[in-house]
This record gives C-alpha cells, structure tokens and sequence, in this order.
C-alpha cells in the first residue's frame, strides 16, 4: 500500500471531471474552498464541459486525468463530480505514473471505479470524500471540514455512527478491523468482471448509494455475493442510502433489503455512518486500515495521506 | 449441447413465477391460450402469490420451479413473469434434474438469468419468448403464434427486423453465425463476475432492455466489453429497448448509445428484431445455432426443441 504526502500550504491541485459535468457556481465553490485551506488550484482544460453524458469525450477526460497524475507539481487530484462515466476511461489511466508519484486523490460516487483502479493497479490509498455538490456546503460544514483534514492531516478519523441517519437500524454488534474499501454500490456491482475487481478477502466493505430502488439494490448486493465478494469480509460500514425509498406499497424499504444481505454474513455491521450522499458526510481513506466499533459506535479509519 | 422434446398434444406444462408476480387475469389468459394449443396446463402453487418484490419467498419460488424441472410427467416450465428476483435462487437450481430429464422452458426479461444458467450448468437449449403479459395478447396476435410454433414446432425461425422497431437503425451489415445467447442486458450485466458467467466466444448475442436510461445501458454494455464479454463475438442481434429514453436534453438517445458500442466490434449487427418487450415478440430458441443476414435483414434461428 502506498500513501500520497499530505498536502499543506501553497500545494497545488488539480481539479478534473472525469465522469459527469459540473455547475459552474459549484465549482467556484470548490475552488474558493480549496483556495481557503491555502492550497493552489488548477482547473483541468475539460473540467467545465459537457459532452452528452459527460463532462467532456471520453479522451478529453482522460487527457484532463492524466494530466493531473503525470504532473510532478500536482499534489493532489480533486474530482468535481461524479454522475457518470468514469468506468470508460478507467482503464487507460496512467497507473505508472500513480505509482512513480502518489498523489491525494478525492472523490466519491461514480469515482469508485477510481478508487478501486488505483488500489487494484498500483496499491495506492485515496480519499472518499466530498465532490463539488458537497463543497458548495461552505468552509462550516462537516463535509468540508472533514475533508480538509482527510487530505491535509496524518491522524485517524473516527467516524461516529448516528440515529439520524436512516440507515443506523442496520447493525450486527461487534468488533472488526481490516482494509476499508468499496464506496458506491452500483460502482461496485459495475465492477464485478473488470479487471478492477476488487478483493475484499480482509476487508472492511464501504457501501453508500444514491437513487436507487430497494430491488436494484437487492440486485446488486446478490450480484456481489454471488461474485464472491461478500464471503471473506471482516466487516461491513454502511453509509448513507440516499433517495432510494420505493414508491410501490408492495415492496420492502431499502433497510429491510440492506439488513437481508448484509446481517447473515457472520461479521460485524455498522450502519448510520454519515458517508456518501447525504446532507453531510465523512472523508474516510480507502485502502488503509480501519477497524469497526459498534459498542462504541464508530469506525475509525488510518489516514490515506502521510 | 441439449435439446428437450417438443411439446404436443396433451403434454403437461408447469407454469411458475421464479421472479416477480403476476396479474390474476394474466395468468388466467396465459392457461386459457396453452390449453387451447391441446397442453394441459399445471399452475405451481406459489405461482399466484406475492412476497415483497416477489411471487413468493426464495423457498417458495424455488419449490415452484424445482418441482416442476424432477416431475417427469411436466414436459414444459413456462414463466409466468420476469420481473425480478430470479438470480436470488438460481444457483439452487436442480441442475442434475435438468440434465437428466430435459423440459421445454420458456421465458425472458428476469428470466434470462435462468436461461444462462440452464445453458452453463445443463447446456440447455431454451426458449426466450413472452411471459403472461404478453400471452394477454390473444392467439391471434404474432407473440402467441411465434410462441407456439417455439415449442411444439421442429423448424429454425426467421427473424424479420422491421424499420418500425426503433433499434432497426443499429445495423453493421455482414453475415454471421454462431451459437445465440444472451436476452435482457440488465441480467447479463448482472451475472458478470457469476457461477453462470456466459462465455460468448463466438456467440451471436441477443440484447433487449426496458424501462433503462440510456446512461444505464451505457454502463451495462461497458462492464460487458470490460468483462472481455464482447470481445470473441460472431454478431450481435438488437432487439427491442422499450422504454429506454432519457428526460435529459443533454444526454444523448438510446440509439446513439447502442451504436456507439456495438458498431466498433467488428462483427455484423442486426437491429430491428421484434423480441423483448415490445408490441410483439417472436421466440427464439437460445443456445442453438443461428444466423445473421443483413442484407435479407433476418436472424434465422434453429429450433430449441427436438
């Protein structure tokens, strides 16, 4: 496992959209936040485009990537947004260059597929943490401000487990360590069979998701298990399921469709973790050890930076 | 490679729902229309139930459909209903009953779960044709007809692509043949990575959807090509994407998304093929032999039945 330098005062970094596009407003944002913490910012050439789904051709965001991991003043690569299309240009990322120089990568949502990339290419731990959408928050706010200190600190997060989100009622009790990953679960599902499959034999599974009906979500965590991935895990940390209720009376809410699969594999559950598309959330690092308290309430997770 | 027997008169047929559940009057009209072909007709008993996303529990779907597949007095397993819920009980199947006493079975959408697993453990040769939705339709209509002749006929099918099938223009034109496979996109995605992960070296694959953004179908198609599932093809034949567009102005068509992905394979591509969920189906066997002709714009299949 290798770890980027923290990044610190005068840094640069580079701001890319290699999925979906941006708000201008929200990327003025990002830039006035970062800019805040006294890092320097680059916008990547494409970072403002839309090009059908995306925010640029699938060359023009990967030129924008690439980049960014290739220059050696670049400290850290910040995605703007998630939404969309990530996973068609994944595997033309310049992973030599990741592992020549690691830097801070940040981002959640369709980046899973990078994050895994990047941990199943060159071991590299990065950040699942906040894009644009969720600077726009303010320098206040615990996105932000847990964002910050995920990219910029050495220390461990402990990220504490509440009733307020929705998905605290999913928990199997007990104590668990191992190396978080995972992240978005539909990313996750569209990973099974790529070369990026990850292995979660060890590991704590990171899972949150956004718009998706409880059945997909049914779908994907027995995609999952049936792939194999569900079975060695030390543990399980859920996130936030964000507007994936059912509007069909017939159908279980999506607690019931996470607690089916995820309470009979034996290990420990923390569920009500503010992580993924909710109103706030947790930078955690991926790819480095994290262990599961539910006594406590808490996962806490090793830095991703040194 | 097996075929089961052809059904005829007074040959008993079980109808069950492995997946979602069905209208009362559906299956009414689904036992009137096989009855009037001289088959009897056995409904399993969980066939007219519902359970959360589903016509029954896991174990209750699974007797249905087990059942029916160890009876050696049923010849044919018809599904009642795609839906979802399929790939929850699939690796339970009775293979070895398969193996042994091979049965027409007929169905698609959720289905297509079944379909590749009755191919990988079995080498079943099945049918993908209508559910009780589309048995509605009454004997007359083209779905029914072509239904009829699957499983109680011995010839191959020409498949005609119609110019009023929107997916008529995803074409690259040539002549292929090679083992068909395949159905509903969404279940091929979602067996990626699976026990019954389908090998397509030189397959045709058949693709239909609904109800998907295009977006979706992006993803899907890219997790195959990433899987290596679209590499060894012979062709590839489309058929109906029902439902499939997008609200976004931005985002671009269906159409656009299938060519984009499909053309650049280098095999022939015959779109416009009446199968899926559409006004009207033909049925096709899987897992035998067919051909594609762009030129006389058909897909002749050979018959799954013996």
């Amino acid at each position: 496992m290798i770890r980027a330098r923290r990044l610190g005062e005068g840094d640069l970094v580079a701001l890319v959209s290699p999925s979906g596009a941006s708000e201008p407003g929200r990327v003025a944002a990002t830039v006035a936040a970062l800019e805040g913490w006294g890092l320097r910012v680059r916008l990547g050439e494409h970072a403002g485009g839309r090009h059908a789904f995306f925010a640029g051709t699938d060359d023009e965001r990967l030129a924008d990537l690439n980049g960014a991991l290739r220059d050696p003043a670049v400290r850290g690569v910040f995605c703007l947004r998630g939404g969309y299309g990530l996973q068609r240009i994944v595997d033309r990322v310049d992973f030599a260059a990741v592992r020549a120089d690691p830097k801070v990568v940040l981002g959640f949502s369709d980046i899973t597929a990078l994050h895994a990339a990047l941990w199943h290419e060159a071991g590299l731990a990065t950040v699942h943490g906040p894009t644009a959408g969720q600077f726009d928050r303010g320098p206040a706010s615990l996105t932000v401000r847990a964002a910050r200190r995920a990219v910029t600190g050495g220390d461990p997060v402990a990220v504490t487990a509440t009733r307020a989100e929705p998905t605290y009622a999913v928990r199997v009790d007990g104590v668990a360590s191992g190396t978080l990953l995972g992240g978005n679960l539909s990313l996750l599902a569209s990973t099974v069979g790529t070369p990026h499959a990850l292995d979660l034999t060890g590991a704590i599974l990171l899972l949150e998701e956004v718009e998706e009906q409880p059945y997909r979500v049914d779908r994907m965590l027995v995609q999952l298990r049936r792939a194999g991935w569900l079975r060695d895990l030390r543990g399980v940390a859920v996130g936030q399921f964000t507007r994936c209720a059912d509007t069909n009376p017939h159908y279980p809410p999506i607690l019931d469709v996470l607690r089916e699969h995820l309470t009979p594999l034996g290990v420990p559950v923390l569920g009500g973790l503010p992580i993924g598309h909710g109103d706030e959330q947790v930078s955690v690092g991926l790819g480095v050890q994290a262990c599961i308290d539910t006594a406590a309430g808490t996962l806490v997770v090793d830095p991703a930076v040194r």
